[in-house]
């Protein structure tokens, strides 16, 4: 039987400001943070162990990583960050209000590219300033690869390689594998594990900080998942993130 | 012109209560943590910025470098842990207090373990729990690499290839490379760059949280070396690193 945990990482400022973030590298709130810590000490207090690690190049996925491998004493676990594990690219509505946009572009306009698969946001202009290319992290990427906006399908189209090649064939070879990532680049391999369709996968949230265990067959079939951690925590991260679901804001 | 910066950790936990530490994994103290924050800042503030960065497995000086990274806003760095970077293993001496030590075994054979080139201090038993084959992190390791006491030039013969099979190639190809690591660990390459006889480098004290500059030719040759910071602080640092040298306590 393998096992691989899935960690979104915890709250960040602009969750809390109710701005649309995308690659915007914002930091985690005392609240994240105290998220993050949780997460590190429930999987300790269950004796997982690792051997490596996955997250993206964003510090809120980072730093939840950090703070709970630190809470498990596995800082010295090989730590692999990828951009294909970070969240899906906002385009020209990254840094905006999410109310704010809702009143510049009507309710329905943003329900739609919050909840449709296959609809991008308006892009980015290659020389605004939130354009990736003009960040070194991403000065590896090609110009195909640099996203100036990302639908959800655009998120699992450039997330799945990265698992096919490299994630996957180390989970097949036994070594037991945390990734600690974002709602999107997670979603996409939730609907490639379970074989979600396109418009399902959209009602799929998956609460912050809280460890999402998926037990995997042979084939990398999934057997079970569920959440670690207290049922009363759980179930109000779960409350929590349905809300968000419901709120075109 | 190639330039590497090495990063001995901040003070730990055993600097402070004055136990041989070794391989023991002590964390920093709040000293040791400003000191790798200031660290970052001064980096930072030089305009200093890396592509890869390497470490040891151990937490005091992967806490040194995550606190400097992130001070550098540079979280997404690539890491890569190495028990090669190790501080040099001090067999069953690991945990004695330096004091206690001297007094058990006399001032002179203190003052031989810790400053001749190739005597080792006595070995672990394979069924002390200080042996590192009972920890997961070092489950990769042949038997006959993991350590049960080391001298100097045992920790110089664990971590050249290291140096010249990984992270020299990525120097050779124009790459920015941070070393946070140990004092012996760092005496190790300084002795194989500058080309330091086995008597000369035990005189050789690099302190904690100031980071040397090596600027190399393209054959990897020091050009000159300097520590970067407030002269002040550069001063105190060595005089500090100074005087433990000459204790045998």
């Amino acid at each position: 039987m393998k096992k691989i945990v899935l960690l979104r990482h915890g709250e960040s400022i602009w969750n809390k400001e109710n701005r649309f973030t995308g690659w915007t590298d914002v930091d985690l709130t005392p609240k994240g943070v105290e998220e993050a810590r949780n997460a590190g000490r429930v999987l300790r207090d269950n004796g997982f162990i690792f051997d490596i690690a996955y997250t993206s190049v964003l510090k809120r996925a980072i730093r939840t990583l950090w703070i709970s491998l630190d809470e498990m004493d596995l800082m010295w676990l090989p730590i692999h960050n990828t951009w294909r594990l970070n969240e899906r690219h906002y385009g020209a509505l990254q840094g905006l209000n999410k109310a704010e946009t809702a009143v510049q572009y009507g309710d329905e306009q943003v329900l739609t590219w919050r909840r449709s698969y296959d609809t991008r946001p308006p892009e980015l202009s290659i020389d605004d300033e939130r354009y990736p290319g003009s960040d070194v992290r991403y000065k590896q990427l090609s110009h195909s690869e640099l996203p100036r906006t990302e639908c959800l399908k655009d998120t699992v189209a450039r997330f799945l390689p990265y698992w096919k090649k490299i994630i996957a064939p180390q989970v097949q070879s036994g070594k037991n594998i945390i990734i600690t990532a974002h709602g999107n680049s997670l979603r996409a391999l939730i609907k490639y594990l379970d074989n979600i369709s396109d418009q399902d996968i959209l009602n799929c949230n998956i609460p912050t900080g809280i460890p999402l265990i998926y037990e995997l067959d042979d084939h990398l079939i999934p057997v079970r998942n569920y959440y670690l951690g207290e049922q009363s925590l759980i179930q109000e991260a779960m409350q929590k993130v349905a809300n968000q679901g419901k709120s075109t804001g």
